[in-house]
């Protein structure tokens, strides 16, 4: 954990979120400010701050990451429909909070390019 | 391998690309309509056309994916200033080539909302 980071914080609990998700591995809450109908971010529980500190050893998290993203969807009945997954990389990505997170959004059209 | 699937037969060569990175589980390659300096595909040798179609048995490959996603970024030069990664699903996320493939987008700002 870090303790400087809001993330991590709301994985302890120190910082309410809308909990969608969690399990060993991950915690899924709403996005506080929703950019789709349906718009969840999805991290996990070791903190490391981007995919560029993302090692050979994150491979299963990165994994498993990816699979509950799926699992999400479906569960929020956004899979048949489709959802965009986006994943924001310092600041040309546009990242704001470095732990990494996986945004899943849907319930609406998405336009190309991404932003 | 899918006979009717571009991105399959990108993978065999019958189809040209210009080829980034390729290993036993994964080829990347230019994105033949770029929307940022760099926009590469990543994409699985196997053929499952989407998220929603990711299986349990398919987290190492989607672990390996995101690794190499962001190696590749780190190799391109645009680790620091970031990137964007996106996965479109379907319909609503804007998916037009029914094999898994994960957009990786630099050398430029994105916004937010991601499309």
């Amino acid at each position: 954990m870090d303790e400087n980071c809001i993330f991590c914080k709301i994985i302890s609990g120190e910082i309410p979120s809308e909990l969608i998700y969690k399990d060993d591995v991950c915690v899924a809450f709403n996005d506080i400010s929703p950019q789709a109908p349906t718009h969840i971010l999805v991290i996990p529980r070791e903190h490391f701050a981007s995919l560029n500190e993302a090692k050979d050893g994150h491979k299963e998290i990165l994994g498993h990451l990816m699979l509950k993203t799926a699992a999400i969807a479906e569960e929020k009945g956004i899979a048949d429909q489709g959802y965009r997954v986006v994943i924001n990389t310092n600041e040309n990505g546009g990242q704001t909070v470095f732990h990494l997170h996986i945004h899943l959004l849907g319930g609406r059209q998405f336009i190309f390019p991404p932003g």
